[in-house]
């Protein structure tokens, strides 16, 4: 049996999503819809047998839709998947879940109350790469974590209603939320600035405090000459470089790091350095989203929780709102409730 | 003639300085002092004429020192370069030119009241691939700057009595400083950590805010798998990288950026994007600290203000102190005086 | 008016040829033809509106198949095109054109005498990278060319009737032919292995001699542990690296070279090296296999000569055939015909 | 007791050679003689303790004089060394020997009935990253070699005397030598050009046939607009890259490769592929012409036979020889007697 689904919304991501449900042998593609009449047209050609509108009440008429996806600008997210789940649809959002942590809060009580599926769109959960690098931090083989730095930068399209973190940090944020469980940040602190007056930040930096001697740092930038794509995550034992845009070794460990000893006769610290060898775990093939998709459909039959969950998608929107005041105040840090 | 010169410092650094003034035709090394006799016997093998010697004083009673270089840990700059200026020599620092502002500016005081030559050594200074983007930056083809973005991080030595921004920040500070001429930052915000209890900070991030839409970022960082040592320096018109690491082409300048027009009738702004050719500028040969020594024997011929002079020092401490602070607060923004 | 397409074979290059036809809007893709049915089923899926069949009596049956794309097995190109040219219609053949030089005559002539269009699908001749050296060629900027080297390898499928330069040589030699337009090889040295007993040779090493001191040379190997694609074009005043798989910059112009004077009183030549800057141009955007097909639609409509038409695959075949041969003899020279 | 050495030629590579000897600590540096007496200048300010000369007699008139490394142009090798060999002198010619395989011969005859070492600077066999890849082959791991491909190109001097062959190629033959201990070239392949009229070859392609299904291929080039230097040896196992530019990881090992079932009753070969982890040992410090020095004091000290002793040295010239016959006659296969 087939899951219906729609799509609403064709524009940067939309096709991606398109793709990938239209590609899974357990879904039917019933409905894209969005407003912009001409970008429907292109779909058109590609995907005869896809039905096409320009408004949400029509996608929502029709009885075998099961699943909706939104793929929409963000500040439509909150009531495009309020109107989904109360019509009793589960619904798939882009990321971020939403522009405001307290809705993203409602429209969490609302999917538990109706018992629908509510997944964000945190692409890189599902990214063998990130995965890997997830599975080399269960297994122990850090050692306690101590950093997360992430760099993701580009000559990238400046958005009119959101600054660069709620757009680029957000990949940022979803994947440190996921690689390090457990941690849970208690401040941050965000500087950056607006080069075009009037518009949202277009470079941030961002980090995040936790209670343990434990940092993350995050940069995004939309007006950057090269594109940067890089993450450290290092721990006591090893550390990991993962660079998205490396074509063949894109996840390497490091056998390297420091060593304290605590020479108490001495009244001092040894410090000894180690610096072994690198691995580079193979990584299999496999796009994200077409893991994702998999993963939606299979939490809608099994009633399983999405690994990207209204939670996940919470807790990314709160550090966002709180960096962004920060940003306004030139870092002063900001607790995170 | 020749210029009498001394080495105080024979670790990490001094052997660079030594081997530099050494190779200079017009300077006769005359001392290298240092603390550990161990040190001074492998220059022996290699520069037997030079004479060795373990304090200072032994250095200050020749009457054919004419100028004494000082690489020794940052806390005993102050003390060894005052006492140099004191003997009425001219003095050559290693970065940062002492370990407290209002030492530095006694520094630059006693330098001026004896008419001697106080320099500092901010080697980038004297890179040719940094001098090239001063050039670009001085020709106008950058147009207007809007941020400047450095990240100088790999695995390397804890200082025990000073944070990881004293010793890798110095160097973006410094090039922060000749590269935006006249630009003047008016707060700072910075975070970090320290990864060994009781240490100084061993990673930090450093936002430096200036009057305008223009805004500077260093990551300085001991603790990372890999080296990297890259600065970008944006401008409205082009956009320059400088990879320190790269092999061939250490400076790229991309045609790349954003156009803003306003259109009022429109109510609205439009933004349009760049992407044009790469060029990256042949950089010729040469050691940084061969052009610092040279020029540092010039400045004391000649009375000529050296590039780096205590002004250049005292700047790039007074940011270091306020970065300082504002880490011990998470971020908080601290003014510049 | 639309152009009504088959495309013959499903396999590895089959599926690019159809969705560039199916995303040209001058055409109707209206049959795919494989033996193998499980193939097809994935496209059903995929192209709810093309026909499917399995054998080839079928596709020339319909009489809207106004051209016929063949992307099969390279020992079954000649008779497919051939009853292809023969039905009347247009064709358009993967490379090789086919494994036969008198085959690849025949065709040529046949497509002469019924007045049809007969191409050769040489990717990389649409290619803005390429066809961005080709107009440096042009501009004379490189000056008189002194040599062409390219490298192609990585772990790739054994083919087991045809050995490694039919399959990726073909790529470089295409390129040759294109990059150097004027320019006609005389003789080819091969050398080269067959790891696995009784098969063809899956590493080959491949020099064309010139007329002059030019000098072609490519090294195209199966079974390497990295992916190279890097191709060397100099020339006296200027030199090319294009590396096909630089996210960036994909084509670097460099101004290096040397300049050879004849001294004639000292009865010496004098060389000089000229090292200066770098420069990458704006490669635009767009997949090789769109402008490729727009391409063959032109040249339908207007009777024009596709630039790869049947001669140009012709002469690439022509020196596989003689670096066989060369192979086979460890070296040994053979002329071109 | 230290050892007395006479460094003969102070030009491109005989400062190294001075340096190492120099720095250690069983050596006394007595004489570096060079026809050019500028050039000694530079030498007599850095280290004021070695003798200089301009003929080759007054260095073996001084009896303390040990040992002779000749650091002068190839063609003048033969000649130096065998002087020094027959005065009682120990030798040590930079890479090549010389320039003739029967005067190599005779070198070592010399040397062997005099009892003196004779060693040839092939200074990749001390490289560690060389003897990493050494010692992997040793362990097995790599399984049976499948091949050497080594590129050697950037715009590097043009020599009048000899082709690129006998400039670059020469190290590559030397670390394939090591490398594949116990594998002996049959027949040499070889094209190329000279660009320069009346000059020798600048750029050259390198193939040596084995009696197995193992193949050698060097390409070596004095006319690139980039610096490369990437040597792969494959075996069947894994798959080593070794890039001498590449400042971290300059050893790759992969666990890469195809492997071969014959499946009998079916008549044919399964070919299967293999794509797993990449590793990258870590390769200690040290230069190679350290411990090169070392060895040859050792040597000398122990009597034992150098690693790259005179028939190393041989071995390569013969290979030389042949690619030089077989360039000349475009590639035609020359054996190797």
């Amino acid at each position: 049996m087939s899951l219906g689904v729609a799509v609403i919304g064709y524009g940067y991501w939309g096709p991606n999503m398109v793709r990938n449900f239209y590609e899974n042998d357990d879904v039917e593609v019933r409905w894209v819809c969005d407003l912009n009449p001409e970008r429907l047209q292109k779909l058109a050609r590609r995907y005869p047998s896809v039905q096409l509108c320009t408004d949400f009440a029509t996608v929502l008429a029709d009885p075998k839709v099961d699943a909706v996806c939104i793929a929409t600008p963000s500040d439509t997210h909150f009531e495009l998947a309020r109107q989904t789940l109360l019509s009793g649809r589960h619904a798939l959002v882009e990321k971020p879940i939403c522009d405001d942590s307290a809705k993203a809060q409602e429209l969490i009580d609302l999917a538990a109350r109706l018992g629908r599926v509510l997944m964000v769109d945190h692409t890189f959960l599902y990214n063998p790469a990130v995965r890997c690098i997830r599975d080399l931090v269960e297994s122990g083989r850090l050692g306690r974590l101590l950093y997360f730095d992430s760099t993701r930068v580009n000559l990238g399209l400046f958005q009119r209603d959101v600054n660069v973190l709620w757009d680029l940090a957000v990949h940022d944020l979803a994947m440190m939320d996921y690689l390090m469980p457990g941690q849970k940040p208690v401040a941050v602190s965000a500087t950056g600035i607006a080069h075009v007056p009037g518009q949202p930040e277009n470079i941030a930096y961002l980090t995040c405090f936790f209670k343990d001697t434990l940092v993350a740092h995050i940069h995004a930038n939309w007006l950057a000459p090269v594109k940067l794509r890089r993450t450290l995550l290092c721990g006591e034992k090893e550390m990991v470089v993962y660079d998205d845009l490396e074509p063949s070794e894109r996840v390497k460990v490091y056998d390297k790091g420091i060593t304290v000893r605590d020479e108490s006769e001495l009244q001092k610290l040894l410090i000894s350095y180690r610096s072994g060898d690198c691995w580079s775990p193979k990584i299999g093939p496999g796009e994200a989203l077409q893991v994702e998709v998999r993963h939606f459909v299979e939490c809608i039959a099994t009633g399983a929780v999405p690994l990207s969950d209204g939670h996940a998608g919470l807790r990314v929107v709160k550090l966002i709102e709180a960096a962004t005041l920060s940003l306004q105040r030139r870092g002063e840090p900001v607790e995170i409730a």
